[in-house]
């Protein structure tokens, strides 16, 4: 066993904070490492955090801390930054709301930029929960910045999604509901005490309402697709319904983080979603599909680094000759494919 | 030659339609159609327009088809819709804006709905531009619904890509500009007879202004990052400034698309970006950059399928035992990564 791995097991923060920035770094002996933590993770509840900028996802982040540490329970969260150049001030100035937990042992927060490309994004913090894990945290709270479809991605490495909305954003339950239902676990209505709540719950009400519906009939259409020959208009929605349509209708509860009002009851709705994941078929399921999604990711990512690294020279030869057009795209690809496969090339 | 290949470059719209459905379905006999037609490709120009929803984005490319015919020009539009079930209508309903052009035999129009994973998308979006420049298009137009980064991705399979953004829906610059100054080759300012134009116009002058100092300043805290020690807290920004930082600073020009007005000009911007492509050595280096990542890309897609395809059982035992916690994750990835290279497997 590595020395970082003991000294992670044996609660030291620093190291946890080595093995993080390794991981993060994609560094030897990072593998390694997780190799050794594996058989020591599996207790914790990984609740992911999302929701529109603004929504107070810090705040209540702060306040879930607060509920949990009150509990006896000890915090990790991994915030993920998704951020271009542009917005890194703002988004700093986030996290050091939470800061207040800082000199707290049984609290660990760890901010992650993203780093190239967004299949390494949610590996990374899926290897880093589990480092949280090994670590001893009972919860860990995975924090997005917003709710694209890279954030939605972070959050299938949690076990139950918390999506934050705020009245009196304008549009925000419009701009958010692509994909949400297929993550939303939990919604929190923040800023509960402001003008506009009733609206936006009842936006969200509609929105499930609407999307349960939506979703049988993009199955119906899906259904037309396939006998009748394929329609280029017919939407996919494929893996929709992990929420409501799967037997877990998320509940909307309204909370103001700044007063701390609300939160033990978003606290207990993600312990009602945890019952339910570890009781109910359905949560098994999910589970189940999880982990083969992961196993997926690990091999597609596996494989193309490996062969990244083993054709290099031959890659830039193929462009060559596509740009030349000696070759088409598609037979050079497939080349590549042999030659990878045969071993005809050598570790650089 | 595929009997289908042949009715394409013997320009036959219906056998162009049937290849492009074949193409998004990725159902035989689409690759080997894909390599008959690839000589025959390289003459169009790729233009990929995107923008917020709303901001006129089919409006304008209906105009900008107008204008091309008007120059001889035939043209080839892919939209390409990355729906959720729940926004569908609205989208076909911009589509039919186009249609006017639908009895003209130089104009070819094709709506595309994403099909599960945005790489396939992107890869979808490639191949069918060659099928229609195979065709014949002088101009192909790529149109995308939102600027997410997904729409982003998509781009980068055209030449050019057109940013349309319109005054008076609140703070439209300030939500897509994450990423869009890497994407942006020429800014349309759609609707520019509104109020608060000239703000808008103010807004992207400054974001391309502080894009460049932000990209500046990234690069100097990657430095950082490098020298110092990894942090945690500094943004990646890498592949940024294909637009403005590379010698190329993409021009904003207004327009009133349900008017016609202004659009002679965006064509005549598009023109110079075309050029600046062609001349320049920072345009070539970038072409070269794209297809290199059209490679990289196809290889990454191809392994993966051939990897799932013939591992298929082996990845579900995996899975068990990974649940079963008999083994761990990054252990049964480099098993089955093995077991694809020795060819241990057969195909099923």
């Amino acid at each position: 066993m590595h020395a970082l791995s003991k000294q992670v097991l044996e609660k030291e923060p620093r190291a946890v904070a080595r093995v993080l920035r390794l991981i993060d770094d994609r560094t030897p002996p990072f593998s390694d490492i997780l190799r050794d933590l594996f058989p020591h993770t599996g207790k914790a509840y990984v609740v992911g955090v999302t929701g529109n900028p603004g929504a107070g996802k810090s705040t209540l982040s702060d306040r879930l801390i607060e509920v949990y540490r009150k509990q006896g329970k000890t915090v990790g969260v991994i915030a993920v930054d998704p951020t271009s150049p542009f917005s890194g001030g703002a988004i700093l100035g986030d996290r050091i709301r939470m800061q207040r937990h800082a000199e707290d042992p049984g609290v660990f927060i760890r901010s992650v930029a993203t780093r190239g490309h967004l299949g390494g994004l949610s590996r990374s913090a899926r290897d880093m929960v589990r480092v949280l894990d090994a670590y001893g945290a009972d919860v860990v709270l995975v924090e997005t910045v917003g709710v694209g479809q890279d954030e939605l991605e972070i959050t299938r490495t949690a076990h139950s999604t918390l999506v934050v909305v705020a009245p009196g954003m304008g549009d925000e339950v419009q701009a958010i509901k692509a994909g949400i239902l297929e993550c939303a676990d939990v919604f929190a209505v923040n800023k509960a005490d402001r003008e506009g709540v009733d609206g936006t719950v009842r936006d969200l009400e509609l929105m499930i309402a609407l999307g349960s519906e939506a979703m049988v009939a993009a199955g119906k259409r899906r259904g037309h697709v396939v006998h009748g020959g394929a329609s280029a208009g017919a939407s996919a929605g494929a893996g929709a319904g992990a929420g409501a349509s799967a037997g877990w209708t998320p509940p909307i509860l309204r909370c103001v983080s700044t007063r701390g009002e609300g939160i033990a009851a978003i606290v207990e709705g993600l312990e009602r979603h945890k019952a339910w994941l570890e009781g109910s078929e359905a949560g098994r399921a999910r589970r189940r599909a999880r982990l083969a999604e992961e196993v997926r990711d690990g091999l597609r990512e596996a494989l193309v680094e490996a062969a990244v690294h083993e054709l290099g020279p031959r890659i830039e030869e193929a462009v060559r000759k596509v740009d030349a057009r000696e070759v088409d795209p598609y037979t050079a690809t497939e080349e590549l494919v042999a030659a990878f496969r045969a071993g005809q090339v050598k570790p650089s």
